[in-house]
């Protein structure tokens, strides 16, 4: 069974509630695109690809409303609700980009039921290609990987956190359907556990081998010997190869560097921002200390002990030993590389500012 | 106010149980040597030095209880429940070296009342031994860093984790004094939070500045610069100078070496075994899994999830810039170096077998 991390129904956006499980299967209903807002903020739906779809479709439903009261500025108002959605998030690049393709896709429109139908076709497009870009990339990914292969993830990119298959995960995913891998580990990925709690869980439900580890654990694992690769997703990709991905990335890839053991990004050409010359260039979102100071409501540090939280790091495109994207495999040099990707698809571009 | 780990009384030992820290001070008196061996591995007394001390005293309530039941094989029962104490957890060497001493001491004992007498002596003089030693290698540690120092530690290496002052922990406070310490970084150490719970706890109360982070980013913040030095302590030092302490110290370790940061290791020499040639030969303790699965007695993984969990890693000597002991600070290559530290004090080497 593969889980989906969001369904449009009609008019409304249902969403998996992520940080209930994997205790609780709830749905959110969200009818207006601030619960959207709300729910990318407080983690209900994450993963760059899955918050960028959930951008798309929030997008639609500002513009259901805002066709409701039909204002004379409609499309000025849409922009503006727009970029409250684009802006949810700062690291993850994929939330503006799909907020701006819809904008995009809908400004030939001549009514607000015309600019609505547009959005939604457009954010439908959205995430079917995003589940396509996963299957395509996991094809690229598996081929990596040697027979019998020991994989290494971080944080969660599976189903959940895409429109499906996933990224990272699914590399791993299409491995296993085609026989080469052996078994997963999994970091539990504090502060917020999406290992411990996500990957683990979508792993038990396919039945493929899973180990769980302390994220401390992980890296130790990897100068232990018989890790085929760490592989692992991505937030924002800069232009020189620098990736944004979950806190604790930027460690496994040393450990990774020290220990010759591959590492590899895999995310969708979505997550590539070419306007970001550098890693140093991409806001690093710090989130609040209590997720720190505890978990669960369960709190273990003393009361107002000072926390740095920031939610992503940067690993240096020096430590990657290959991106993996939906129209290729892409090799250092990345800032070559990564560009050669665009060259056909101009019009694609992710990064691209329209406006 | 220093808090003290263990205090002995009249004919008991006062355990303060660290697994309710910082939420609760409760005291756990044990007059049965069966109670401490229990507290030593639920983690209730913790750190190399303090359950060295733990052993010593658990061996005197050993005695005392033989003494009560007065058999013809006193002394050879007693050597089985010391061995029984020596081996509640089996990485720390502290352990076994300290009931091995107190045994010593006692060997020419008459009576049980007299044997009794010596291991208490001999336990309240490891007690007092290494708490001079905590103030001397806090010297030596201290005059290693530069003013206005950030420093960087992993688990809790305090007055808790020995018997006052502490090793890693015991280097900060001095520095601290001296006022060359601008301010901390602490690790908040999965799976058992020692960094979250007691080392921020410990620094707080002598107004210590101290920021916690996840173990994960404390990696990246050693990436970030500012980070003067990464100094923590050890559970056992190989005759080679591999270290084994908490998981997660080899990672720091690594990030240390990527970017030029000094990597200090602060232990007695009770903590160097020169009987174990390499890491490779030190036995690394896994504990059980439901310390991943969950957080603070809250589940957060799938049922019956496998698990790796050791609960210290070995860091190899090459990424170790030096080791703090009370004897002075030791350099590579360590084979030499750590060997000089016992020729002047043959009888004392602590992983010497008797027996």
């Amino acid at each position: 069974m593969l889980v989906k991390s969001m369904e449009w129904l009609q008019d409304r956006l249902r969403l998996l509630d992520q940080t209930r499980l994997p205790k609780e299967t709830r749905f959110l209903d969200c009818s207006d695109y601030r619960q959207v807002v709300e729910a990318i903020r407080e983690l209900r739906v994450r993963g760059a690809p899955a918050i960028g779809a959930a951008g798309a479709f929030a997008t639609v439903l500002a513009a259901q409303e805002l066709g409701r009261q039909a204002p004379s500025d409609f499309r000025a108002r849409l922009e503006q609700a727009a970029s409250e959605i684009a802006s949810a998030r700062p690291t993850a690049v994929n939330l503006r980009w799909a907020v701006r393709r819809v904008l995009r896709a809908s400004e030939g429109a001549k009514t607000p039921a015309e600019s609505v139908a547009l959005l939604l076709a457009e954010a439908h497009l959205i995430q079917q290609e995003d589940e396509a870009a996963n299957h395509a990339m996991a094809r690229f990914g598996a081929d990596l990987l040697p027979q019998g292969a020991t994989v290494l993830t971080h944080c969660n990119t599976g189903a959940l956190a895409t429109a499906g298959h996933g990224t990272a995960l699914g590399v791993i995913r299409t491995a296993w359907e085609q026989g080469k891998l052996k078994q997963v580990l999994a970091t539990e990925t504090r502060p917020l556990l999406q290992g411990a709690r996500l990957t683990t869980w979508e792993l038990q439900q396919e039945g493929i081998p899973v180990t769980l580890m302390a994220d401390s654990a992980a890296g130790f694992r990897v100068s232990q010997g018989g890790v085929s690769c760490v592989i692992l997703g991505a937030d924002r990709i800069a232009a020189n190869g620098d990736t944004a991905n979950k806190i604790g990335t930027h460690m496994l890839a040393v450990m990774a560097k020290e220990y010759r053991v591959p590492f590899y990004v895999a995310a969708p050409t979505s997550t590539v921002d070419l306007d970001t010359p550098t890693g140093a260039d991409i806001p690093i979102e710090e989130r609040k200390p209590e997720e720190v100071r505890g978990f669960a409501g369960v709190q273990t540090a003393p009361d107002g002990v000072p926390v740095y939280n920031p939610a992503f790091d940067v690993t240096p495109a020096r430590l990657i030993t290959a991106i993996i994207t939906e129209r290729g495999v892409v090799r250092p040099p990345y800032t070559e590389s990564l560009k050669l990707l665009f060259r056909e698809q101009q019009a694609e571009r992710p990064g691209a500012r329209h406006g």
